[in-house]
Formats: structure tokens, C-alpha cells, sequence
């Protein structure tokens, strides 16, 4: 599995060499790991020169022992003018960077080693094409889903009378690692930082966070004011378990909602909600959707329950309900009520309407969709009902 | 402990404020989490103004529930002008940003919504203020280093027969979390995806990586080619451990080296070099102290002992045997043979003489000092010999 397939490899590289043609631009720089990772099947610490023709140029500042006709061994970018030379090419006029991931410094830096060329932006455009995956990238997320069912499975067994958010959480981070789990998992942008996940139990799921996910919560350190705040798991609050599915370098996403011994009718009632909401939603779109339609068919169904209140929060309120899932965890398309992307197969879509109830916590599933011509597949398949930890 | 005290807060500012006098600008944004925590306690998605007198302003993105007189809820950084008339202000003609971190997107998108101020690179010079700590951030070094011995001190019971490097380090992880560490860490610069800490086990420790770390690893996904790669912990190797000592907002970094039941006199001898290394490095310098000729000196009893081809790796060594620590793993000092930066009372330094022996795994240890006028101070107290775990 970690070796990128050569069909794959190739697929890619063309899509990425269109775009550069497209864009009209001589060269394209990658430098990110996850980018890396995708037309290489390795990461380095260095520049992987792409061409609208022809073969890609790797310029490797680390590992110091790479070795192959298309690899570079380099100290820094001031070297590469010289060695694009060596190898019959002329200095690129037109260069695509990665702005929104590369810094201000390296790419400054970059651009006055290769003699100031016009810079264009390739960032998003390689998010559009890693929006749609291949067969084998969706093999691989429905593997890491079906080992993070089993993770989930485990959960009841995990808990103890008397714990804490976060003591909960300690004891799925070992199973997850037992089970494969990498450890870090990839986020695009910036305010994005996260550990292994968000566990969140009662009033804590209310905290407002820096950060642009779902649901926030507190943190137990100010370095990272995220999920279990080391509240104690009672008796009539949820704990909502979202931690994250990275079994393969391919991700998927997967949240369950469990209550600690019972909880109040609204709480049952909102969860079967969000599972309406998902059942509406797969009865209803397929690729071809526009996918401002699946949010604002959720709005709809959380008006007519009379659930905006608490809908993705109640402090602070998340304007999605739902996002593509892959070698980052938040990839195109996000769902939300203004979004003009259209639902194309080979998608995979993160569904999470959620609600916060005050006094309780909060509820509701998150589930994993393939987009397919006629219809969504749901690869996150593990008990969706609340479940009771006792 | 989650509460910065006011005293730290104004001489934080104040220490920041004279560079931006001396950098001759009239502002200096904050946009890392780092930094936004080091200056204000907290994390925030938005922008902190500093200026050269004065209290800073701070423009909010998320989350949008902030209060306080000199917090500014903004949705974009286009509002940015605007607020800052309101507030009495001229919009800043030379502005400081972090560029070594902020990306070139969001750094050209400030600067276009700031009206295309001169720009200046303040990363570097914050990073020489932050390596020079209080005795406020002193103490909590301390207090994590504490922490990190009681943790390390339980790897022998945690140890079983017939394990593997990664299996062992889930243990090791879950302890760290029981005993409050905070997951994740941070670390300066591109290239420095870590999950942890490093666990190295017999020949893995030579396996050459893309990060800057004093060793490499194999891992055990492409995602993260560093650190444990499923090795099985087999009689007369040696597993190097290099976890995370992130208990407080300030950390500590220690090295611990264990046996698997016994090992060759090489490994002991190995070893043994670099507790001298230690000590004859505490026993020569403290406080005006240049930098590189500490690593001279490790250099030299290397070169005495005849142990240059294992010195910090073998197919691809490392330059340097320490750097600085704090909010970050690596701050500077960095300790290289051609270090210019001179040891100040106040700094933490971490010391990592390392060996890697073919066929057997890595040797050595790790501690963490504070710089003193009158000497160094060891803060990581734990057994420094090699540990048999059997």
C-alpha cells in the first residue's frame, strides 16, 4: 500500500500538467508533504518541479541519500537556476507555487532564485482535482472506514463509570494506534490545528473555538482550545465521538453520538434528526447536485423541527454541514448554504449535521458518501442510534 | 496555569515593541498561534496588531463570541482599514509580519487589504526574544520535565516480550496522555511533521528522513516516513526514546536509551560517550558561551573515541547536537559547528549526542539545561545509563 501505483502516478501527474498548461504557465513548484505525497508517493523536504510536458524534476534538500536520473541532491533553491541548466532547460517564466500552503519567506525566496518569473497560484486548482478521487483512493477510504467502525464498536467496552471526556478519549487514541491509526492527520489552512480528534460531553460542546470545524469545545491547554475539556461523564449528558479515520493514507470521517446511562427526550429526538437529514439527503441528490441543495434541504428539515437554535452549535454557529474527505480532512466541496460546486463521482463527502442542546451536549452522526451517478454510498456503516454507556 | 500573568504579558509586549521601534515600523501583525499565545494567552483565526507604544489591537475572526474593548470582530481582512480609522489610527506605512510562517496567500491578501504597506519578516527576531525565557517560563521547563521523568520511568513496566517499536511507543503515548500531555507540539519551520516524539529501534535508526531532526526513521506510513516502523524488539538491539515532553505550554526534550535484554559493548561504550559529552560540556561552559564551540567539543571527543561514522546518524548525520526549547521543540540556539549565537542566562538548551551502530540501533541520551551566569542547570533528572528491559 505504500507504493503509489505507476497508473496512478501517471493519471495524476497528466490532470496536474493540464492545469499548468491551462493556466498557461511554464513550471509548477510543489512543496507541500500532502501534494508531495500525491504525485510522488513519497514526501521530501525539497522542490518537485512540474512541467506541462515531460517528466517532473525533484530537488531534494532531504533525505541526503536519494538516488534516480529525475533527482536532484540540492542545499538550497539558489542552486536549482544552474541545474535546470545542466538538464537542457531554461529558466520558467511563468511559475505556479503553492501560495496557500508555501510561506511568505520560502516563497519569496523562491522566486528571487529563479529570477523574479511571474507567480500564479496552483493551491486550489490541486484541491479541485484531488476532489475527485480514483477507484484506488476510494478503496482506500473505505478500508479506513471500515476499521474505524470497529474502533467506534469498541467504545462501550472502553468506558468506565466515573471518567472524564478525556480519559474516554485516551483509551480510543490507543485503539486507534493499535488499529493503524497514523497519529497526525492533514487539515488545509491555516487555525486548523487538531489531536487525533474531537470528543466533546455536555456543556462543553458549546465552547466557541479558534478553529473552523463543526463543533468546538474548550481544550485542556490554551495551546490548542479544541474538544475534551476534562468534563466529567454523568449521567443524563451525550458524549459526541469524532475522532478521526486515518487507517490510510485516504481518510474518512465518522462521528457517533452515545449517551452516559440516559438522557432526555429532546436529545433522542434531535439525534433521529440528524439521521432524517441524512436519509433525506441520500433519498434525494446524487452526482449532478449542486451542493448548497443538500445544505438547504438540512435547513429545512431543522426548521421544521424547530431546531435552529441548536443547530451546528449555539454560541457560535457552523455555517456547513458537511465537506470532502481524503488525504486532508477538509477537502472540496464544503456544503454550505452559498455553495456553487457540483456533486461529481468519485467525491467523498463528510455529512455532519449536528445539534447542541443545552444542559445535555451534543448529538447527531456523521457519516462518509461516495458521490456515484446514481446515488451517494455510504461507507461509514456502524450503529447510527444513540448508544447508552452504563 | 491557562491564565498569563499580567507582569509576563506587559514585558512579553514590551521586549516585542522595542524591536518593532528598532525595525523602524509602525506595526507588527501576529497571525501564528505561537505567538498570538505567547503575546496574549490565547489562540485566536485572526490578526494582532502591535505597535511600537501602546495596547495592540486585536482583529477576530473566530471564535465570534470575544468581547473586550480592544477586540475587533472581523469576518476579512479587508475590514481592516476601516477599523483602524475608527479606532483613531493611520493605516501603517511599514508593517512587520510573521512571513516565515503566514503563508504567501494570506501575506499578499494583508497586504493588497492593507494598501501595500513596505514589509518586513519579524519571525526570526521573535524567535531570539522567546529563546530567552523568565524564570515564569523556567518553571514550567521544569515542572513538564518532571513529568516527562515520572513517564519515562514507566517504560520498563510497559515493556513486553515479543513487542514492537510502535508497539511499545502506544503505550508510552497513552501515559503521556494520562500524566497530561497535550498531544500535539509545535515546531518551527516546514518540514517538521512529527506524531509524539521518535521511538528508534535496532537498524530502523539509520533509516535517513525528510525532517530536520538529530534522527531519522523509517515510520510506518508514507505519510510520516520518520520514527517506530514496526521493529521488532529483539534481543540485542537498542530502542532510543525520544518522546514529546509537552506537560506545560513550555516544554522540555529528553532522550532515554534502553536494551533489549543485552547489548554489545560497543552500545555501552557508545553511550558512555555521550554522558561525557554531557558532562564535560557542563563542566566547560555556561552563560557567554558561543555556541559552536560546544559542538566543537562534542566533535572532538567524538573524533577521540573514534566514533565519527555513527556521530547523529550514518547514512545521513545530522549537523548540530542541540538546540533551544520552549513553545516550540526547536527554538534557537542551534548548536553547530558554526553557531555564532552566544549562551544567555534564561535559555533552555537541549543537548543530544547521539550514536546510530549498525546492526544494534541507537545509543545516547538527551537532556535539557538552563542557562545560568555561573553554569548549567540539568532539569530532565531521570537514570541516564542504559536501562535492560527484559
Amino acid at each position: 500500500m505504500n507504493e503509489l501505483p505507476l497508473h496512478e502516478a501517471g493519471s495524476r501527474l497528466k490532470k496536474v500538467q493540464q492545469a499548468i498548461a491551462e493556466m498557461q504557465a511554464d513550471a509548477c513548484i510543489i512543496t507541500s508533504p500532502v501534494n508531495q505525497y500525491w504525485l510522488c508517493g513519497f514526501i521530501f523536504d525539497g522542490f518537485l518541479f512540474l512541467f506541462p510536458e515531460g517528466d517532473p524534476l525533484l530537488f531534494v534538500k532531504r533525505p541526503s541519500n536519494i538516488a534516480g536520473e529525475r533527482m536532484k541532491p540540492i542545499r538550497k533553491p539558489e542552486q536549482i537556476p544552474g541545474m535546470l541548466r545542466e538538464a537542457g532547460l531554461s529558466l520558467p517564466k511563468r511559475v505556479l507555487i503553492e501560495a496557500d500552503q508555501i510561506s511568505f519567506s520560502a516563497a519569496t525566496r523562491l522566486q528571487a532564485a529563479l529570477d523574479m518569473p511571474e507567480t500564479g497560484n496552483i493551491s486550489g486548482e490541486l484541491r479541485k482535482i484531488r476532489a475527485v478521487k480514483s477507484e484506488y483512493e476510494l478503496e482506500q477510504i473505505r478500508q479506513s472506514a471500515r476499521i474505524h467502525a470497529k474502533v467506534y464498536e469498541l467504545i462501550p467496552s472502553l468506558y468506565r463509570k466515573g471518567m472524564t471526556d478525556l480519559e474516554l478519549q485516551i483509551e480510543i487514541e490507543r485503539q486507534m494506534r493499535l488499529h493503524g491509526s497514523a497519529g497526525i492527520f492533514r487539515s488545509f489552512g491555516e487555525n486548523m490545528d487538531i489531536f487525533m480528534g474531537s470528543m466533546l460531553a455536555g456543556d462543553n460542546a458549546q465552547a466557541a473555538s479558534p478553529y473552523d470545524y463543526a463543533l468546538g469545545g474548550a481544550g485542556v491547554t490554551p495551546l490548542l482550545p479544541l474538544g475534551a475539556n476534562g468534563t466529567l461523564l454523568a449521567p443524563g449528558a451525550t458524549v459526541m465521538v469524532d475522532m478521526a479515520g486515518n487507517y490510510r493514507p485516504w481518510m474518512d470521517d465518522m462521528t457517533r453520538t452515545f449517551v452516559i446511562e440516559h438522557a432526555p427526550g429532546i436529545a433522542y429526538k434531535a439525534h433521529e434528526v440528524s439521521i432524517n437529514i441524512h436519509n433525506a439527503i441520500i433519498n434525494t441528490f446524487r452526482a449532478g447536485a449542486l451542493c448548497s441543495e443538500l445544505y438547504l434541504l438540512a435547513e429545512e428539515m431543522v426548521k421544521e423541527n424547530g431546531l435552529q437554535p441548536y443547530f451546528m452549535g449555539t454560541v457560535q454557529q457552523a455555517k456547513f454541514i458537511g465537506h470532502g474527505v481524503g488525504l486532508e480532512i477538509n477537502e472540496p466541496p464544503v456544503l454550505t448554504s452559498r455553495s456553487e460546486e457540483i456533486l461529481e463521482p468519485g467525491m467523498a463527502l463528510a455529512l455532519e449535521p449536528k445539534f447542541v442542546l443545552p444542559g445535555i451536549g451534543a448529538v447527531g452522526i456523521e457519516n462518509t458518501y461516495i458521490v456515484h451517478e446514481n446515488g451517494l454510498e455510504k461507507i461509514t456503516l456502524c450503529e447510527e442510534a444513540l448508544v447508552v454507556l452504563a
